[in-house]
């Protein structure tokens, strides 16, 4: 695989816009009562119409049968190795927040409160899904733990989850998770994957000792859990080597975070889908690449909602006008993976993916869902490889040799 | 490529159960008379009736445009890169019959018996497939070959096929073969292909001077060719890197050998088909990967025998409701690569490649040939990249990254 910043000589700046509408879980599989998947229950007209004068294809997000985290599925879609480039669940969520001081040398974790019994064993990993009302106080109590020699800090995210900062000299990521992802066990402790993370982990190990004393008396989240250790991740700027002036609009922090990291510039979204085409409409002479992400269709699969999906693609739909309205030079409809209601996960099937350009003219797909696209012009492709031809489509990228 | 193994960490081991049936030659050509392929006039109603519930698509074994042996055709359906995994025939047939003496240090080569002329001019490079009545006694009187320091032995395999090891010190498997592979020529001599093998090259050829000599009042089997030099081959288990129990079924001696170089249990599995899926009954509690081999559509095809290779997929095809039966949660139909009877030869085109699961519903293909599987929803896939597909699902592979 060749990394498209190897391309680099061959990019041009130029004043075409691109629009990458990441509609997070996209595609999904047929139901057994009418082997119908959410796209072809969905009505949908507005992305039909798009896809009858679009290149239409499928994506596979990092390899066949391989389900990718959001994190890995979106590197692809912005033209990163997603084996080459591995960022932290703890840093995904650190860098999403406005309000973490997270900077070059901490260690970060993503923290969940949980509930353990008298045995220490876990009962919910999620502490009944405590809400942010109550959470938040929990957090300002972790506060207090303090440890020698270290500067620990604790942040609330949202609801049950937070992020566990450590700053100090030499600590290291290289550290095992305690949620042993299944309930009836205790958690587990942080080990050190190589002797220079052994002072780190002997740290989170003291921080979990007097995280539980605090919450000794809490009746849910009496206990915490630790994982997705990282450092600052370092990836070379999308901005910067693809010649884009790249704006991430997206209500979600991880979504935020991962595109801070990629040197996109995010700009206020508000809380909703409505609100982040508002900002889009409002940037839009501000920038020449936008991408701008829908996180419903994939909440609604992840609970296994097939009713909940079919709503919330044709709820996108009805913004697909506003969008098209603007006139964007190449306007993609892509997914970072599918998420099929009938498994509630995200999985490793091929994502739809749609390109319209004024070279677009149309195919013969007339309908926007995973079986129509099989037979578009694409055919079936890496994921990682759409931005070179978002750029090409866009006028961006040069001939390749004499 | 990224190899299955570096996804180690997120395999986990679960009970759900895999069946992979790989027929041999699975894929052919179109005839000239009616433009069908042997799939397609092949009477095929349970192998139709399960692709019209499976994932459908075709592999590509090894590279585009490359017919590949046996070996480098199945090591990719389990995940292994052929050009990375490299395994010499001489090695294939020796580790697959349970009799022969073959440990690490050893040089093992595949040996013909055939028939040179008064000028030491091949005639018949099979000795006219000598019965295995005729050629054991022969195997045993070329054991009367002695070669100072080392430790020769010659083992029969079938009809006109043995085997030679040879132990001692210091052995090299960098050897030339001696079969020009046409007749009208004399046998080649074993050349080193680098000075580490220049003793054993010269071994090799003292044996066959008085092979020669011991065989030179034979009427057919009065000389003999060595391919495949090779030493014990070493690859990652198939077993301990994908976390399954994996048991091989498989008649052929070349197909326990591939197998047990890989780390699976080989079977015991009868001689015939019915034989294999009887013993897939019997062990199917005991494991939860099984491999179970057809050999006889990739015969049919060698042969350059249309209708026998229908006929061999129509036999097979009664055979699928008992696995059917079974009920395993993934059940896959591949091939090694294709062997079209218009080629009477192994070839490169894409071979039919199905996979059921309770995940698939079915995508609109009902016939089980290569033109309706063009149109599958698996398009058309690597071959090394099934095993991820498998195990995803089988349930044993979780998500990559955050």
């Amino acid at each position: 695989m060749i990394d498209i910043r190897e391309l680099q000589d061959s990019i041009q700046r130029t004043d075409s816009k691109i629009v990458m509408l990441v509609v997070d879980g996209l595609g999904g599989l047929p139901r057994s009562s009418d082997k119908r998947s959410e796209l072809q229950v969905a009505h949908t007209p507005n992305l039909d119409s798009l896809a009858r004068n679009s290149a239409c294809g499928l994506t596979i997000p990092v390899l066949q049968g391989i389900a990718p985290g959001s994190g890995p599925g979106h590197l692809a879609l912005f033209g990163y190795d997603p084996f080459k480039y591995i960022i932290g669940r703890g840093a995904l969520e650190a860098i999403g927040v406005d309000t973490i001081d997270f900077i070059d040398g901490d260690i970060v974790a993503r923290g969940n409160f949980c509930s353990v019994d008298t045995d220490n064993k876990l009962v919910d990993r999620r502490a009944g899904r405590i809400p942010s009302s109550e959470s938040k106080g929990l957090c300002a109590r972790l506060n207090q733990v303090e440890i020698d020699g270290l500067d620990l800090k604790v942040y609330h995210v949202k609801d049950y989850r937070f992020v566990l900062r450590i700053r100090g000299e030499n600590l290291s990521d290289r550290l095992t998770e305690t949620d042993p992802q299944r309930t009836g066990i205790a958690p587990l402790r942080v080990k050190a994957r190589d002797s220079q993370a052994e002072v780190t982990a002997k740290a989170a190990n003291e921080f979990i000792v007097q995280a539980k004393a605090i919450l000794a008396n809490e009746n849910r989240a009496n206990m915490v859990l630790l994982r997705g250790f990282s450092g600052m991740p370092s990836l070379p700027s999308f901005s910067d080597s693809l010649k884009l002036k790249a704006a991430s609009i997206a209500a979600y922090p991880m979504y935020k975070g991962l595109t801070r990291i990629c040197g996109m510039d995010v700009i206020p979204s508000g809380d909703t889908f409505s609100n982040e085409v508002d900002s889009l409409i409002k940037q839009f002479p501000s920038y020449d690449f936008f991408y701008i992400h829908y996180k419903d269709a994939d909440a609604a699969g992840e609970d296994g909602n097939f009713e909940a999906k079919v709503t919330a693609l044709e709820n996108l739909d009805t913004h697909i006008p506003q969008i098209r309205d603007l006139n964007p030079d190449v306007l993609i409809i892509a997914g970072d993976h599918s998420t099929p209601s009938i498994m509630a996960s995200h999985s490793w099937h091929p994502v739809p993916f749609c390109l319209w350009s004024n070279l677009t003219q149309g195919e013969g797909v007339d309908s926007f869902d995973e079986k129509s696209f099989r037979n578009g012009s694409l055919g079936t492709i890496a994921a990682v490889d759409i931005m070179t031809l978002a750029l090409s489509h866009a006028g961006k990228l040069t001939k390749f040799g004499a």
